[in-house]
C-alpha cells in the first residue's frame, strides 16, 4: 500500500513512482498540511523548465499539445533543455471541480497515457488558499523534484487567471485562430503581457493572412522588443507545421538561457511570494471575523469605546 | 489662527466653528496620524442619523438634495429624529480629486451656504488607506461628533462604491427617471440590495408609469419584506413631492427606531471595521514587499533554501 506521508511520497516519485506523483499532485491541490510539506520539499529542487499554452475554448490547444508531447518525445531536447521525460497539467479554471475527469478534447492525449515518458495531469483547485494561481507553480515544482526536465502547462484561456498561470510557464504559446482579429484586439494588452510564441492553428482554414496582419500590427505597437514574439501557422490535426513551432520555442529558451532565465525565475518567485502573503493575509482576515475578539472589538466600536482604526490594529496586533 | 491640533479642533468644531469642522474632513481625507486622532475622538460619540441619496449621474440628486435640505431646515425633524443643523455630504468616487472644488451642478446647493443651520461639502480622498468607502463614514462621524443630529450623503452611483457609502447610511434613496427600465433591469441586485426608498425624479416626463411597473416587478421578484421600499414621484426643480419624500424617510427612520437601528449600526461596525483590517492588510502587504527582509525571503526561495509558504509566514511573523 502506498504511504501518505509526504516526505516517503516525494522520495517515492522521485525514483519514478506516478502513483506517489499523483497522490503528491493531489496534496497540492487539497491544501493543508500535506501542501505545505509537499511545497517544502519541491521547492528546494530546480523547478523544470516550463512551456505554457493557453488561448480561448476551441482553438485546438489539447490537439497541439498532443502534436507537441509526440514532436517532444521523439527529439528528447528543446533548445538547451535535455528530458528524459515530460510532464503535462491540464487547467481549465472555468471548471474548477473538473480534475481527474476526462474531458472530451483531452481523449486524443491519452494515447500517450501508457507511454512512460509523460505524465499528464488535469489540475483542479480543491483547497490550495491561493487557488490555481498558486497551486500550478506548486505542482510544476513538484514535477520538478519528481526528475522532470520539462513540462507543459495548457490552460485555457480567462483573463486574470490566464495572466497568473502563463506567468508560471517560462515561454508561452499564445493559441489563436484564423478570423480572430476583433477578439483579439480586445484582449491586446493581456496577450502582449503573456505571449512569447503566436500561433495559428487551424491554419487550413480560410482569413490567416488577416490573422497574422492583424497580430503583426498589434506586436508593431508594442515593443520595442528583446524578443519579438514570431506568428507560426499550425494544423494541430494533422501535426503540420510542429516542427517550425519547436524551432522556434526551443529558440526562445536559448534566448532565456542567455543569462535571463535567472532574472525571469527571480520574477517569477517575487510573484508567488506576493500571491502566498496576499493569499495568508485574506486567510487571517476570515479567521480574525469568526474568533471572540472580534466580537469584542465590534462591541466596543458600537459602544464608542474604541474606533475601527484601533479595534483593527489591536486584532492585528494579537498573536 | 485656526489650531492644527486634532483635539483642538474636534472642541472648536463641537462648540460650533465651521473652520474646524472643514479642517477636521480634511484630516479624514488625507489619511495618515491625524486621521487618527480623529477618528478616536469621532467614533466616541454616536453617528448622526444618515440618509443617503444615490444614482446614476444627470438623475438630477443634487436637485433633489437641494429641495430636500430646504424641507428639512422648515421642519426641523425626520420621524424620530430632531435635529439643529444639517450636514451634507457630496460624494462622487468618480472623480477622486473634485473635492473642494465647485461643481456645475452643486451650485444651487449653495443657496443654502450662507445658512448657518447647514453645512455642505464635497468628499474626496487623497490619501485615506481604505478610500471612500472609509473616508465617508469617518467623515460621518466626525458630523455627529460637532453635533449633527441628522446628515444627507449624495453619491453618484458606481457600483460597488454606491454599495459602500450606501452602507453607511440608515436610509438610503434610490433616485432614477422615467424611461429607465432597462438600466435598473442590469443593476437589479444592486439597487434591491441598497434601496430602502425608490423615487423616480423628473416624474413630470413621460415613462413614469412604465418605470413604476418595472420597479414594483423587480420589488416583487425580491423579498418577502420587513420593509417594502416605497416608489415615489418628484420633480426635484419645482420641490413637487418632496412632503411625500420626507413622510416616507421619516417613516423608515421609524421603523429603523422600533429596534432595528442598532443591528443596523451593528452591521455598519462590522463593514468598517472589516474594510480597515482588509486596508492595513493590504498596506502591509505593499510595506512587506518593499523591505531587506523581503529581498532576503526571495533570494532564499530562488536559491532554493525555502519555499514561498515559509518565507511568507516568516515575514508575516516579523514585528
Amino acid at each position: 500500500m502506498i504511504s501518505r506521508d509526504p516526505d516517503e511520497l516525494m522520495d517515492a516519485a522521485a525514483t519514478g513512482s506516478r502513483t506517489a506523483l499523483a497522490r503528491l499532485l493531489t496534496y497540492v491541490e487539497s491544501g493543508g498540511p500535506n501542501q505545505r510539506a509537499v511545497a517544502a520539499r519541491a521547492y528546494a529542487v530546480p523547478a523544470p523548465y516550463v512551456v505554457g499554452l493557453t488561448g480561448p475554448p476551441g482553438a485546438g490547444k489539447s490537439t497541439l499539445t498532443d502534436a507537441l508531447i509526440s514532436a517532444l518525445l521523439a527529439r528528447g531536447d528543446l533548445g538547451p533543455v535535455r528530458f528524459d521525460e515530460l510532464g503535462v497539467l491540464c487547467v481549465d479554471p472555468s471548471s474548477p471541480f473538473s480534475g481527474g475527469a476526462i474531458l472530451g478534447d483531452r481523449i486524443r492525449m491519452q494515447s500517450h497515457a501508457t507511454n512512460d515518458a509523460v505524465f499528464i495531469r488535469s489540475m483542479a483547485t480543491r483547497g490550495h488558499l491561493g487557488g490555481l494561481s498558486l497551486a500550478v507553480p506548486d505542482a510544476l515544482r513538484v514535477l520538478g523534484a519528481a526528475g522532470f526536465a520539462l513540462a507543459l502547462v495548457e490552460t485555457v484561456g480567462v483573463g486574470q487567471m490566464e495572466v497568473d498561470v502563463a506567468s508560471a510557464a517560462d515561454t508561452t504559446v499564445v493559441v489563436t485562430n484564423p478570423g480572430w482579429g476583433d477578439a483579439m484586439q480586445a484582449n491586446k494588452a493581456g496577450l502582449l503581457e503573456v505571449a512569447d510564441v503566436f500561433v495559428i492553428n487551424k491554419a487550413d482554414r480560410a482569413g490567416v493572412a488577416e490573422t497574422r496582419r492583424d497580430l503583426e500590427q498589434m506586436l508593431d505597437l508594442g515593443g520595442p522588443y528583446e524578443w519579438r514574439p514570431p506568428i507560426l501557422e499550425t494544423i494541430a490535426t494533422s501535426a503540420t507545421g510542429i516542427d517550425s513551432l519547436l524551432e522556434a520555442l526551443g529558440a526562445h529558451a536559448d534566448f532565456l538561457a542567455d543569462g535571463r532565465l535567472e532574472g525571469h525565475r527571480r520574477a517569477q518567485a517575487a510573484r508567488e511570494l506576493d500571491a502566498v502573503i496576499a493569499a495568508s493575509l485574506r486567510a487571517r482576515v476570515r479567521e480574525l471575523a469568526h474568533g471572540e475578539a472580534y466580537e469584542r472589538a465590534l462591541e466596543e466600536i458600537v459602544a464608542g469605546r474604541t474606533d475601527p482604526y484601533r479595534a483593527a490594529e489591536t486584532l492585528l496586533s494579537e498573536p
